[in-house]
């Protein structure tokens, strides 16, 4: 009876899974007739993920006109902060879901002026293991991680890390006085994802920002051609 | 057609929940009937459970039977890290689970050797979302936050704040150098928890583990009457 039941709903979750599937593709169709940069931001609660974004925002003023979806289970305390940056900023509050859904984004970009936008950011729900299973159209995804959390997370939350396509090793400022070796995080990130670009920055302090601004400026201008 | 599909998979979900719970119940009837206090741990990837974990084992060593059971979606290199303590530690590897599921738990506990535990210290999979809304049958849950993660936490993530008896706030040692206010996540987490307990704790460094530890023994002994 039990094992009857669990069948049925596996392949029920294929179904919802390929929906899902089906409209991220949409998504991805949609942002890329306007040549928009999508970049999907996936982390741990807490890894700067806010911080960057907002650091970003401010380096490409006057460059690229940016537009940010803030996932979160509750509240719209990100949204609030990036607001004052001066940018297109939608809160989608998830509830019960531990990843902004698809059907969730395509909401949320009905809302949004798409032709004032050359780069889109989402910042998913705070979570390592639910977002990397979901894609949301993205052109890049790109994984936080920041320095106080361990140097053996790749090789414990190996999905996020073989899905995306940056890494970027935040906090940096930190390093002094966490037990932390970005050499063993940038070896444990390759064996599970050989291409993955890695950058290590401190939003905080500015350090190594410029490289990554720059890997994103570029991948917008591959998209606008 | 997609509504009907989707209420199906509700009603499943439901009876798997029901499940779930039932099986809880076991678990605590079977850990109540051995006097063993259950704490099940969450926290956000890296926050320190492991490390508060050693830090336990080693100070209530020679007074309390400590056992751990090791909650990763891959590797186990946590469950390494506790059997240097000498203690028993069975790893749960979930694979794409994003919580310990009730039944991993009964299998897990099936290989212990229960009648040598006083406390049972079940390590969830580092996330703040899902493993809150499973109850494994424990005595007191715990959720931990590390100053790194930001002060409005509790806000964004309320069902594991809600439903936990103590937060430990952790990683103090780094107080000075982050933007953390431990009095406003005292006041976020009581906004969704009234009645939790709150620690602050350098695991590290042994700043406020003795309260935490006599807490934890008196625990203990409130089963073991």
């Amino acid at each position: 009876m039990t094992r009857r039941t669990v069948e049925v709903k596996v392949s029920i979750d294929r179904s919802i899974q390929q929906s899902a599937e089906d409209i991220a593709r949409a998504i991805r169709e949609r942002l890329a007739a306007r040549k928009i940069l999508a970049i999907n931001l996936i982390s741990s609660p807490g890894s700067g993920k806010t911080t960057l974004i907002e650091k970003v925002i401010d380096a490409l003023a006057g460059k690229r006109r940016v537009a940010v979806v803030e996932g979160d289970i509750e509240t719209d305390i990100d949204a609030q902060r990036i607001r004052k940056h001066g940018v297109q900023v939608c809160q989608i509050n998830t509830r019960s879901s531990c990843h902004i859904q698809p059907a969730q984004l395509v909401k949320a970009l009905e809302g949004m002026d798409l032709d004032a936008v050359d780069i889109l950011i989402v910042e998913n729900v705070g979570n390592l293991v639910c977002p990397a299973e979901v894609p949301l159209g993205e052109d890049v995804r790109v994984v936080l991680l920041s320095v106080t959390e361990g140097d053996e997370k790749p090789l414990k939350y190996p999905l996020v890390f073989k899905t995306s396509d940056i890494l970027v090793i935040t906090k940096t400022d930190l390093l002094p006085f966490v037990q932390f070796d970005p050499e063993a995080v940038r070896r444990a990130a390759r064996a599970v994802n050989p291409g993955i670009e890695i950058f290590e920055v401190s939003a905080t302090r500015g350090d190594g920002l410029d490289s990554l601004l720059a890997r994103i400026e570029s991948l917008s201008a591959g998209k606008a051609r």
